[in-house]
């Protein structure tokens, strides 16, 4: 029953981590797909390494453009990784031919994925790409296929789980970013190059990815804000501890009206925000949509294990012919919405290190107060005083034009040690409004 | 692209709250499916009470089975609810002449799912029920499609919103289960008849169906040991949270060798378990599978948005012909898994009232000592001393049998003012290994 079974044959380029897990799960549950799943080539950069999986049986390509041109496969799996150069070469290549894709590429999906959708849909291709977000937790069908009756308000989520093991690890060991980062390079944890994780860039692809779908919009990764964490100090960690709040890498997709914000930005969230309580490297994701309310998902968002079983999914949905437009909408349908920058409204964190001498917290209050600028929490904590004293405060809402204008003048003051750090408040309010 | 769409004809059995959030979901989306549904007959027990939604645009059936059996319909969906009577006749009838079934029905899927899904694949025709477990939680999708590659160890979770408010609202307010259930009961938040929900029926209903996915087994709702929540007393919340747990309604499946054990029961979760935040009527799912690690999924199981938008989740499904097998795998291939009983092995919370006099935790702890049960906390609190003394503690793991030993002689015991109280604890734990 179901769509008609066929039996598919699984060309798989790029052969790492999640390659070998791939084959290993797949070797481990021939029952996956009903049987109707069959690796038959496999391509990467050397095939003489050593590798745990005994890759003999499969027909071997050194190029992954001719193993996504062979006539010999029906999907070609795309784990080479990169936007740009052979993994999207070799992915033209296949769906120009009119072979499945399945891939576990995000940064390609965010940033060529408009194009891509539309070959896709010209020769009738699919291209899956569940294991690009959030590893193993199901967040890509749930929002193209469980919420697609709904109104999707916004995504939000934890979707770098290298970051949030830094700044977890920042907290729970009182260690400064370079120190954690050192140590989470040398177990492993981290890459040796971690440019993409922290700079907030790989949590921006995925999150780009998220706000297409559930918003029938194609991906247009340029229009993104994005900070990653390497501007996070161990100090701002601990002084948002002190007022209730975690310090987040939060991947942000939200209607303003008929547009899109998406965001990657570090943010204060009360401990009691459904993902101020992911730590280590867990990844989450929080949908906030009408008439369901807010769904949250969490689950570790990367490693061979979560990504191959992400990839063995969609291999299977092919298997029942059970895919669905690339986002979601055919090409034709997806919306073209507009793109609004940072919020412009909201509450914030303000940190600022100043002398510690008379007057200084009724110039601090002056510069704010003829901002407009109205003021939730302030904490001067001794406990944390050194040569110079850390100050936080947090705002009520309002514009965001308003405190940096403020920030400006007390920038300028003469007590003023270093320079004010504005991080924004993320309430986790807004959900939407109980529909039943 | 994906597989062809059909264009659906949708007849609605059931107009209450749900059938009437699914109307109104499926005007205020016309483009749910890209357009391809559209009601055409409904039925329910009185054409003439008021609704919001207008119906006079379909065709009306007094009797669910007239509608069931109409040609002019391609689905059939079931919000009727009970596990016999019209709801299974109608099902029955409609699948039976080879249409699509989609309900919300949990009881019929947990008592007759074996039967129905072999009817199911003898005509090919689906039969979709997301909307049976966790409301607008894509729970049965993920277990059934997502998780398709993996090898499930477990799902546990919270599936009755009315029970989980219940213990939140005792251990907020410090009411008696009594009491807060009569509020709830005022306030529309619990059933008039609640029997089904407190007594644990209903999550077990639930997680009969999850194992049944998660397992490749068909549901046997019989085997299911249930307990519910209406033992439940103010007095073990308040002394749980005095060890640092919570009290909740656990309902969980998990593979025992190559059985399956299936219970619904009070259980105490340390506050850092997963399951231990949820509160109010949320529901939230965990599944424990190879090699994806752990996943959480939390929303609100109940409620006309949520449910209305599973059951149009389970009818895009049938636009895109997008169906697998009832429980996952075709009915032959479904294995004949044994059940067994309540864990013979754990750790426990055990909770006595004693008459307070010298010497009693003496003959307390010898009777424990004679049984072999090992003690990890022990606690007497005389902020909760009356006229009788509460004395709880926690065990090492062990077996039950010893402790049940142990619990019959303290019954006996002279000091006991009444009967003990057993909870097992659910420490969590166990997550598969890191598969990666």
């Amino acid at each position: 029953m179901g769509g008609e079974q066929k039996s598919l044959r699984v060309g798989i380029a790029g052969l790492g981590t999640v390659g070998g897990g791939l084959l290993n799960l797949l070797a481990d549950q021939p029952e996956a797909g009903d049987g109707r799943l069959k690796v038959t080539a496999v391509s990467a950069r050397d095939r003489t390494r050593k590798r745990e999986a005994d890759i003999s049986a499969y027909a071997w390509f050194d190029d992954p453009c001719e193993l996504a041109a062979s006539p010999d496969i029906d999907v070609f799996v795309e784990l080479i990784g990169g936007s740009d150069g052979p993994a999207k070469r070799a992915v033209e290549i296949a769906l120009g031919r009119g072979t499945h894709v399945v891939t576990a590429n995000k940064a390609l999906l965010a940033v060529h994925g408009a194009a891509l959708a539309a070959l896709s849909e010209k020769t009738a291709a699919a291209l899956l790409y569940e294991a690009a977000v959030g590893g193993g937790m199901p967040i890509v069908k749930a929002l193209k296929e469980s919420l697609a009756g709904t109104h999707v308000v916004a995504v939000s989520g934890i979707l770098n789980g290298t970051c949030n093991f830094l700044l977890t690890e920042m907290e729970a060991s009182g260690r400064s970013f370079e120190d954690v980062l050192a140590d989470a390079q040398r177990r492993g944890f981290a890459e040796a190059d971690p440019t993409t994780d922290v700079s907030g860039t790989d949590a921006a692809h995925k999150i780009c990815i998220l706000g297409a779908i559930a918003f029938s919009a194609a991906p247009d990764f340029a229009k993104a804000t994005i900070e990653g964490v390497d501007t996070v100090t161990l100090l701002d960690i601990r002084m948002a501890g002190k007022l209730g709040y975690k310090i987040k890498l939060l991947a942000k997709a939200e209607r303003v009206g008929e547009s899109v914000r998406v965001h990657v930005h570090p943010a204060l969230l009360p401990v009691a925000h459904p993902l101020a309580q992911i730590g280590g490297a867990l990844n989450a994701a929080m949908v906030d949509a009408e008439p369901v309310g807010r769904l949250t998902f969490i689950g570790r968002g990367a490693g061979a294990g979560p990504t191959a079983a992400a990839v063995a999914a969609d291999l299977i949905d092919l298997v029942y012919d059970a895919h669905r437009p690339v986002f979601g909408r055919p090409v034709k349908a997806l919306k073209q919405r507009g793109s609004v920058g940072a919020a412009e409204q909201g509450r914030y964190y303000v940190r600022l290190l100043v002398h510690d001498r008379p007057g200084v917290i009724a110039a601090v209050s002056n510069e704010l107060g003829r901002a407009g600028v109205s003021i939730e929490s302030f904490l001067q904590d001794p406990g944390e005083a050194g040569a110079d004293v850390p100050i936080v405060l947090t705002t009520r809402p309002g514009p965001r034009q308003a405190l940096n204008a403020a920030v400006d003048a007390i920038a300028g003051l003469e007590v003023t040690a270093a320079a004010p750090r504005v991080i924004p408040i993320e309430d986790g309010a807004g959900a939407p409004r109980n529909w039943s």
